[in-house]
């Protein structure tokens, strides 16, 4: 159990933002934190971005970000574990204030990957990847993936359309959060003949790349009581790593990070996995969302698919993911996933999802993965 | 005071290592470090890089790296705050270690920034300025530096010839350190007729880049102490923010979060000016090493360039700068410059500086900025 709380959230809509530039997001997201944080200062921020370099030419984004969001001076790094910054940087900020060195930390992910011209987006995301073993050979994220899935399909005699529950479930709760870049519902009969990003990946299986930032601050647990009417306790923090190259993994279907990183978060929140009510996971590609299961523990071993097949992870099932619309249907801003992740998740605990509320939320947990969990991130959360 | 010590300490040379991959100098340093800490495992990694997706198409370095140097599934992450990203990564450690999450962190910067086929490294050095306010306009790193030193010689009426003595400084001391990237004395005659590179910054003014890597092991100082006989103390910590655009400041000459974070620092410390017997500072350009002086509180404004012509920065001056020698001579490979300067002044304390020794060192500072003092990180460390 750490000492931290979350005070404050913020996030704009995920979608192609083409009129607001990568600071506009930041600040916006910042500004809706503050806001709701009752607070006009912070002690540091954690940046996690990881294609402001490449696509949008800017690095260095503490000290842009800090400037631009109105608190010029204040500490602020970017901390990046590709698409696993976002968890990565609340990591951070967990650390910086549970040391005492810091009062108040603010996490901001942001990240711009569309309107870009000449756009070299699917370059851009294989920097997660080895560059020495894997880039170099043509692989890229989606490709990841499909390897992967193949591999699962074979090892565990499951169909293609054994994962259209995933992004069946994404979308039913995507479809009512205002803030969602995808708002449609999916059938799962055209799951199947969705169009190939990287066979047996397909365009319905695939999260989509979005524009878009989020921001939680966070204080220790005795001041955040004082702050606000429902501070949200970081009950458990862990990162774990594993290879980047999936070629180096001893066994290619075991997310190693995954499982480790959950288990360290459950073991210092002192939870287990039946007290769990709301878990976003890193469905970039519906076979992490089977794999992320399978490693937490929700799951044996292959069984991961079932959860989807038999509704058990949706909103009324045994384990709810992607209660907002996941990164399958909220849209996977890069590096600003991982705080989407905890702002959803502290939104289910106030009691403030709305439309995608679970009823009596009140222990969550949130894991975000780089790569093909090279890098794994999990906090969990409670009321 | 914090309540972090220095237990290892590792580092390659500085140079063109066309024949080293960036995990490999990263490995080097890490294992050098290690064994210098008697220790072979850690709980957690902060790889602190600037460069690294840019020149070799490879972002996420803390798996990479954590795997490459036998420390698989270890927590880790990468902190990028442009050429100050090194402090700011033993910043986190720190953090890290004095919140009790971690018994034992190890920082290691690294940067290939040479051997990189058609490389576009004053592009990607540009990425640390403001894209949309100066990139976009051609200003590179050097450029800012030739507007800074422009206006410097402007308001205070001083020649090219009067920065020769950091320069001279400089390499004295790279001269007699087996690691510095130039090893070749300057003569102050010569300084003024060096090739231009953006007037009036030169060749023999500007810091080069180079490949390298350092690490850094830090614990807590109980357990420091039982574990090496010359734990290095943090006694001081800080980052500060400022413009990242250079045009946006009130005043262009002050370099204000140079300023706040030595302030932070020394006063955690509880040191001042008098006590601190041995600085590395940003010496990129001739004038940010004047600027930075002023800003710390060793000169006056605009009296910076003073302490290089009157000899107070040299071994056995007032204030001994660049000691191993500096960015200038040492050369300055991005990310990971910031941790250079913590092996440099740890040594100089633990008085295993060799050649480079300044006598009866007990306390020393260290300040790395991003850009033109947009980030700036100081620590001071105390015998």
């Amino acid at each position: 159990m750490t000492n931290v709380s979350i005070i404050g959230l913020g996030q704009t809509d995920v979608k192609e933002h083409w009129q607001t530039s990568l600071r506009h997001l930041a600040w916006y997201a910042i500004e809706a934190a503050l806001d709701n944080a009752h607070v006009n200062k912070v002690d540091g921020i954690f940046v996690a971005n990881m294609l402001a370099g490449p696509l949008s030419g800017q690095q260095h984004l503490g000290a842009l970000i800090a400037d631009f969001s109105g608190l010029r001076g204040v500490e602020a790094v970017t901390v990046e574990a590709a698409d696993a910054s976002g968890g990565a940087a609340l990591r951070q900020a967990v650390m910086a204030v549970q040391s005492g060195l810091m009062e108040t930390a603010l996490v901001v992910g942001v990240e711009k990957m569309t309107d870009v011209v000449g756009s070299p987006v699917t370059a851009a995301l294989a920097l997660s990847l080895d560059a020495d073993y894997e880039t170099v050979h043509g692989m890229t994220p989606a490709a990841v993936g499909a390897l992967l899935m193949r591999r699962y399909m074979y090892e565990y005699g499951v169909e293609v359309a054994d994962f259209a529950g995933f992004s069946v479930n994404a979308h039913a709760n995507g479809a009512v959060n205002p803030l969602a870049m995808f708002r449609n519902k999916l059938r799962a009969d055209r799951f199947t003949s969705a169009p190939l990003v990287a066979d047996p990946v397909t365009l319905f299986d695939a999260a989509p790349t979005g524009d878009g930032a989020a921001a939680v601050i966070v204080t220790s647990h005795e001041r955040a009581q004082d702050m606000v009417p429902q501070p949200i306790r970081i009950a458990g923090s862990a990162i774990a790593t594993d290879t980047l190259a999936i070629h180096d993994r001893k066994e290619m279907l075991w997310l190693a990070a995954a499982h480790q990183s959950a288990a360290k978060a459950m073991a210092a929140a002192g939870v287990g996995h039946d007290d769990i009510d709301v878990l976003e996971l890193h469905d970039a590609f519906t076979v992490l969302a089977a794999l992320s299961l399978e490693a937490m523990g929700f799951a044996e071993r292959g069984e991961g698919w079932k959860l989807a097949r038999d509704g058990e992870i949706g909103k009324n099932g045994r384990i709810p993911i992607s209660t907002f619309g996941g990164l399958k249907a909220r849209g996977n801003p890069g590096g600003a996933t991982g705080v989407y992740q905890i702002v959803e998740v502290a939104r289910q605990l106030r009691g403030e999802a709305g439309d995608n509320q679970i009823a009596g939320a009140t222990i969550g947990m949130a894991q975000c993965l780089g790569s093909a969990g090279a890098t794994a991130v999990t906090h969990v959360l409670s009321k």
